[in-house]
C-alpha cells in the first residue's frame, strides 16, 4: 500500500486541477440567475464521486436544488461514515473588491500560504474542503486502504438555508444510516495550531422592510412632516443594541448558555494576540458585548448583525428624495439552548413592536438553524485528533467556532448521529467575502489527513 | 391684439408637443452617462429661445454643463426681468416604479387634474414650468405685447448644486442685470388655490461613509467582536435626532428663524386638512419635531434626512457578511439666517465626534444653498398677485416652501435684485418621484398669467 504522502506528491497537481475545474463554475445558490450553474455543478460533483470510487451515485431532486449521493460500501460489519459538505457558494458581490475574478481561479502565494492559495468564490467554502475527501476516498480506493464504508451527502443550499436537505434527511433516514458524520466545512486556528471545532453558533436570518409613504417623495416638500422610512430604520436598528451592546429584544438571553468561570478559563488558555487580530483587520479598536473577551464574543455569546441595509437614491451625485421604503437583512448568530425559531419569533415582535406611527413594518424570516455543542470524549473526536497528530506532529485544540452549520443538529435529531468537524481552513481565508481563498498546503493537508482519520475510526471502532 | 386666452387655446396642441419633444431627451445631471444628453437639451432649449422671439441666444460654456442665455431687449427705459430655470432633472431610478417610462411622456387625467396630465421626468421640475415662460414670450412678441426687457437664464446643474451658475452669475453681473428675477420651479396649493411661494429652504447635502475592517468578514467568524459598520451607522444617524424628533448636532438650532406668535397664526390661516393629507400619502399618522404643525414642520423649520442608505449584501436571499464600508446621503434642510456653510461644518464635526473607535468616518459634502425670504410688498409681488387675480379670479395666498432653490439667495446678493417665484406644480406632481407629471390645466394656465405679470410689472414700475 502506497504511503497517502507519496500519493498526494506525486498526484498534488492532478488534485489541485480537478478542483480548479470545479470552482470555475458559479454555484451561486442565492441567485436564480445560476441556476443551470447549479445544475452543472451537481453533475461535476456526481462524476467526481464515481471517477473517484463510488459503486453508487446519484443526483437526488428535491424542490430546490439537488443533493448529491454517493456510497462506497466494503462491509456490513464495518462502521459507516457519511461525510457532508456543499457545491453551492456565496454570492461573489462586491465584484469590484476582487483582485481576481471569482469564477476564474488563480494560485498565489500570502504572508499566511508562502505555498500558495487558491484564489476563488468557494475555494474554501467548501468546494475544495469537501473535495478534500473525494481525493481522500480515491486514494483509499487505490490502495485498497478503506476501513469503513463512506457515504457522500453534497448538497447545493447550504448558503440559502438547506431547506432541502432537511425533508431529504427526514425522508432517507435508511439510506443515510451512518455511525459518525465527518463535515469540513470549518477552519483551524493556524497552520501550526491545528484544531477541531466543537461548538457552532445557531443562526437566524430575516428580512425587514419599513415603509413609509406610498411614494417616494421631496424631500423639501415633505421632509421633517413625514416619518421618513430610512431613519426611522436607523433608529430602530439602533435601538436593538443597549450601551453595553447588549441586544435589547425581551426575552433574547433567556435561555442562552452561560459558562462557568472555570469553562471561560480554558477557552482563554487558546492562543489569540489582539493586536494581530487589529492588525490583520487594519481597526484600530474592537466592539462587542461589555464584559466578554474577543475569543468569547465571537463563540458562546450571541450577536445581532445587519448584513446588508439600502433604500433611496444610492447612486451617483445628489437626490433630495425620501423613499417610500426601506429594507435591512439581519442576523442574529444564536449560542446553544437557544431556538432560532423561538427567536425569530421574539424578533419579529420586538421588532414590529418599536414601529412609530406612521409606517409599517414587514418581517421575514430566511432561514436558521440551532447551534451545536461536539462532545470530545466519543470516538470520532479521538479518531480525528489522533488523524491530526500523524501528519501535523501536534495535538489539535478543541475549540468553539462563531460560525453556524444549521444542518448538524437536525443530523443529531433525524440520523441519531454525531458530528465532527474537521476544518482545514483559515479565518483569514475571507469566505464570504472578496478574494476567497484556500490555502494549497491545507488542501493538501486535508487529503493526507483523513485516511488517518478512517484508520483510527475503524480501528477504535472495531 | 389677440387675447392671451384665444392664443393658448388655439396653440396648446403645439405647445404641449413641444414640450414633450423637450421632455424625450434624458438631461440627467447627477449621472455622467447623461452628458452626451445634456448638451442636446441645451441645443433644443436655445433653439426653443430663438424661435420664440430671443434675439440673442447663447450656449454658455461652463466648467459643468452649459447654461443657456436668451435675451429679447425692447426698451433701455423699461424694465428688465430675468427669467431663471433649469432644463436638467433628477434621476428617475427607481425606475420599475414608474407606469410609463419616464422619458417617454404621456398624456392622462388623474383625479387633480382631470384634464390630463403630462407624465415624465422633468414635466413639472423643471422643463415644464420654464417652458410656459418660452411661450408667453412667443405670445408677447408674436402680438406686440412685451412691455419689458427679458433676459432668460437656463442651467443644467440645478439638481446637483448649481456650482457652474454661481460663477457665471459672478462673471456676467452686467448681462445679467435686471429689475426682477422671475423663477417658476415651485407649486402653487390646489388649482382653485393659487398661491405664491415666498419662502425657501436652504440646503446642505453630505455623504458619509463609515469604514470597519479592511474587508468583508464572515458574520459567524466575526460577528460579535468588530464594529459592523452598518450597525454603527444606525446608531450614528439614529442619535442625529432626540426623543422629541430635534436635531442634536451642537449649534444647528443656534440661527434658526424663530417665528412670532403672530406670525405663526397667519400662517395657520392657509387652508390644510390632515386627513387628506395623511390619507394621500398612505400613512397613519404624521411624524416630526416636536411643538410644530405640519406645515410649519415642512416650512419654517429646519429639517435632517437620510435620502439613501446602502452597504452589505442587498441581491436576492441571504449572504451572511459584514460588510467593510455603509453609506449613507444625508440633507438638511435649512431656514432663513442658517448658513450652510457653517451648518456643513457644524455636521461634519460632529458626526466624526460621535464615530465610535473601531470605525473611521468620511464625510463629503454634495451641495447646499441658503434658505431665501421674499417680501411681499414689493413691485414684482404685486404684480405677480394682480397676474393670478386676472386670470383664476382669486387673489393669490402667499406660502413659505419646504423646498430648496439655493441660487436664489445667490441672486441677490450678486444682482442685486428680488426673485419672485411664480410656481404652477402641486404639491402630489411627484417631482423627485416615479410617475413625475405637470397638469396639462396649470401648463396652460401658467402661460396665460406670465404676460399678465409683465404687463402689470411694467405698469407698476413706470
Amino acid at each position: 500500500m502506497q504511503n497517502i504522502r507519496t500519493y498526494v506528491d506525486e498526484h498534488k497537481e492532478r488534485f489541485l486541477n480537478e478542483l480548479v475545474e470545479l470552482l470555475k463554475i458559479p454555484s451561486v445558490s442565492a441567485d436564480s440567475a445560476f441556476s443551470q450553474d447549479m445544475l452543472n455543478t451537481a453533475e461535476a460533483v456526481a462524476n467526481a464521486l464515481a471517477k473517484a470510487g463510488c459503486d453508487t451515485v446519484e443526483i437526488c431532486e428535491t424542490r430546490g436544488y439537488p443533493i448529491v449521493y454517493g456510497e462506497k460500501l466494503v462491509g456490513a460489519d464495518l462502521p459507516t461514515v457519511l461525510v457532508y459538505g456543499h457545491y453551492d457558494v456565496q454570492p461573489p458581490d462586491p465584484l469590484d473588491l476582487w483582485e481576481s475574478p471569482p469564477f476564474e481561479p488563480v494560485i498565489k502565494a500570502t504572508a499566511l500560504h508562502p505555498e500558495g492559495a487558491i484564489f476563488a468564490r468557494g475555494a474554501c467554502d467548501d468546494k475544495g474542503q469537501f473535495y478534500m475527501h473525494v481525493k481522500a476516498l480515491e486514494y483509499m480506493v487505490q490502495n485498497n486502504a478503506l476501513p469503513c464504508n463512506i457515504k457522500f451527502m453534497i448538497e447545493g443550499e447550504e448558503e440559502v438555508g438547506s431547506e432541502s436537505l432537511s425533508a431529504f434527511v427526514k425522508e432517507n433516514q435508511d439510506k443515510l444510516a451512518n455511525d459518525l458524520i465527518l463535515i469540513s466545512d470549518t477552519g483551524m486556528i493556524a497552520n501550526d495550531v491545528p484544531s477541531i471545532t466543537t461548538g457552532l453558533r445557531g443562526l437566524s436570518y430575516v428580512e425587514v422592510k419599513v415603509t413609509g409613504p406610498n411614494r417616494d417623495l421631496h424631500s423639501g416638500l415633505y421632509g421633517g412632516a413625514v416619518a421618513n422610512p430610512i431613519n426611522v430604520l436607523t433608529k430602530m436598528i439602533a435601538s436593538l443594541h443597549d450601551e453595553n451592546n447588549r441586544i435589547t429584544i425581551p426575552g433574547f438571553y433567556d435561555k442562552v448558555e452561560e459558562l462557568s468561570p472555570e469553562e471561560r478559563e480554558e477557552m482563554a488558555k487558546a492562543p489569540f494576540d489582539l493586536d494581530e487580530y487589529k492588525s490583520a483587520l487594519k481597526i484600530d479598536a474592537v466592539y462587542g458585548e461589555k464584559g466578554y473577551t474577543t475569543n468569547e464574543r465571537n463563540a458562546i455569546r450571541p450577536t445581532l448583525d445587519v448584513n446588508g441595509i439600502w433604500g433611496g437614491y444610492t447612486g451617483e451625485g445628489a437626490k433630495t428624495v425620501i423613499a417610500s421604503k426601506a429594507y435591512a437583512k439581519i442576523s442574529m448568530r444564536l449560542v446553544p439552548n437557544q431556538d432560532w425559531k423561538e427567536i425569530t419569533s421574539l424578533f419579529t415582535a420586538h421588532f414590529k413592536n418599536i414601529a412609530p406611527a406612521g409606517v409599517s413594518v414587514e418581517v421575514t424570516p430566511h432561514h436558521g438553524g440551532q447551534g451545536y455543542v461536539t462532545p470530545i470524549d466519543n470516538t470520532g473526536y479521538r479518531a480525528a485528533s489522533k488523524a491530526y497528530e500523524s501528519t501535523f506532529g501536534k495535538v489539535p485544540i478543541p475549540q468553539r467556532s462563531g460560525g453556524s452549520i444549521p444542518i448538524v443538529s437536525l443530523f443529531e435529531k433525524e440520523l441519531k448521529s454525531k458530528t465532527i468537524l474537521m476544518g482545514f481552513g483559515l479565518d483569514s481565508d475571507a469566505i464570504h467575502s472578496p478574494n476567497e481563498h484556500f490555502g494549497v498546503w491545507n488542501y493538501l493537508k486535508g487529503i493526507e489527513t483523513i485516511p488517518y482519520f478512517y484508520k483510527y475510526f475503524a480501528e477504535m471502532s472495531a
